[in-house]
């Protein structure tokens, strides 16, 4: 149903679709994508086409290290990144592994973190490893492909804008997640951490494969699309939920989390039907009449009926048209640790996880 | 005045001695010593004497790191740091400067930091570098002896009680203060630290000689007296400013650091005078009638009329027969960098400072 020719590089040309798609396996969270596609075409313009490698591809010399841009994307929104950052962080991580980094992974494709990826590879004059660490957005960073495949980081690298950089060694991830955070608070939230160094020998099986790349066919599917809603359920391999109007939406800000919920009332052939999503930065469970239909580690996307646009559990209102898709995950969160980790009861729901029909792939 | 005679050695019968004068040094803050002295005591007992090494006894192949206990004294009264600490921070240290750590100097000679210096290079099988980074106790990373030379640190590791450790490469000392506060409250308070790495080539003229080994003697006069006061003036070469009554404390706890003032209201020959002492974690200004009669950096003891122990500032309660008493701090404080740093008016006092007599040695 995708077309699966390998993407080999990332121009400028694509970065509208790549932001489109990340938005999309974004399921309402990780961040905005808008800006993040602006600063990645410019560095594209400045330094050139990014080539994409795959995970086979990865030769003994290559280690790839994991980005993410960390902190709250409400900041993120007004303050862009500093030009040094991904450059501080290459040159500690390569003090620590004692080699030279090669190549950039983002930690999650899903929202403006995928779309970034392909950014400070082009600054760093670096490749981009076409795999991710989730094949979505989750908000914490236990949640990780890497953490479900065993794999232990020796550090974890932070470097703010100011120019500080912190070398984190914790007893595990939670403290991790705790002592980032307070670093992230200290240092003005626009945070750029670098964890985990993939190479040929730890990546396979240990990240999700060919996101990048998927993100960027999603992406065009959409935008090339005269229905656009049709176009993307065929492209994820997704179903469609509901489409309707947006009648409700609860959403509190707290522990630097957005939680709530929105409901949606069906329209045309929906009508008289009431869909909820239950969100916590990302939509997490979908209940039809309170029966679940969807849930996490499964993708949900909010998207607007009309062009097919992702919406952010921060940007929902009340009144928008909106259609509402879910699609299988990777099979790796549907293994015992992966659904420990990051399934409904990982987020605090007493649910069954119900797995959606379909490979993920 | 003082037996300037070198002290070799601290065994576990010099604890005492040696926790009696640093909270004198102390000036009020610098955290307890009480808990660090048996702590200390037992580590003796385990593991020997340590040797005391002078600066002008570095070889070219010593490496000392400057340790200090950071975080809340009102934890660390009740939780003591882990075993592991020392080891994991000297290991970090030790794999940054790629050689062998070889001793250990206190930030700070007043307060509990002064003892624990012995403590952990006993635990580690290390000398102490008889010196210390203020020749008392100060509030802020950026008052030490190694700011006010020019010295600049590349990196400050933090190690706490969970077997975290992190290493911060800041811009300045205002971001590594604000950084490691951050991870120190996400840690629970009590956090082993170790900034600069002193040499026998950059130590002269940027640490404060001789300290360990003056806080042991000051201590020993201390607890040998049968005037304890009397026998504190002579150790320090120190006026007496008052002694007489606590008549009022204020102080609050904002920020993390206790903040307020203290009324003395003499007695005996004193009858009739008063005397105010301002204080910020340490005692910082006093004034007779409203006149400066000493102030940072300059040192202001308060200490028990009968048995000439040292009150911190958190222990100062109404009631109390006190004597204040006063001494000149180190040269290196009295240079316009040192007054910058740590001089009235970097504690928001809009003062002239006006040095007490004496060489402050």
């Amino acid at each position: 149903m995708v077309d699966h020719d390998p993407v080999r590089e990332v121009t400028r040309a694509d970065v509208a679709a790549l932001a489109a798609g990340c938005a999309v396996f974004g399921t309402g969270g990780g961040g905005p994508v808008h800006i993040e596609r602006l600063a990645t075409e410019a560095a594209l313009d400045e330094h050139g086409p990014v080539r994409l490698i795959s995970v086979a591809g990865l030769t003994d010399d290559d280690a790839a290290i994991v980005l993410s841009g960390v902190g709250s994307p409400s900041v993120g929104v007004e303050m862009l990144g500093a030009k040094g950052q991904p450059a501080t962080v290459v040159r500690e991580v390569e003090r620590l592994i004692g080699r030279p980094v090669t190549a950039v992974m983002p930690a999650e494709i899903g929202g403006s973190n995928g779309v970034s990826a392909v950014r400070w590879a082009a600054e760093l004059g670096l490749t981009v490893l076409d795999a991710d660490g989730m094949g979505r957005a989750f908000p914490e960073a236990t949640m990780i492909a890497m953490n479900v495949a065993g794999l232990v980081s020796e550090f974890c690298v932070l470097a703010d804008m100011i120019g500080n950089v912190a070398v984190l060694r914790t007893v595990d991830l939670a403290w991790l997640e705790r002592q980032a955070r307070a670093m992230i608070v200290a240092s003005g939230s626009v945070t750029l951490g670098a964890h985990y160094v993939m190479t040929s020998r730890n990546a396979p099986g240990a990240v999700i494969e060919g996101t990048v790349g998927r993100a960027l066919r999603v992406g065009r599917a959409l935008l090339a699309a005269d229905d656009p809603v049709a176009a993307l359920c065929t492209a994820l391999g997704a179903g469609l939920l509901i489409t309707g109007k947006v009648v409700d939406v609860e959403r509190t800000a707290t522990d630097g989390f957005t939680r709530g919920a929105m409901t949606v009332d069906g329209v045309g052939t929906d009508r008289g039907r009431r869909l909820r999503v239950e969100l916590q930065n990302e939509n997490l469970v979908a209940l039809d009449e309170g029966e679940v239909v969807a849930s996490v580690p499964d993708l949900i996307a909010v998207v607007d009926t009309e062009t097919g646009t992702a919406i952010s559990t921060e940007m929902l209102r009340f009144g928008q048209r909106v259609s509402v898709l879910a699609w299988p995950c990777d099979p790796l969160w549907r293994t015992p640790r992966g659904l420990e980790l990051a399934g409904p009861a990982a987020f605090g729901y007493h649910l069954p996880y119900v797995p959606l029909a379909g490979t993920g792939r």
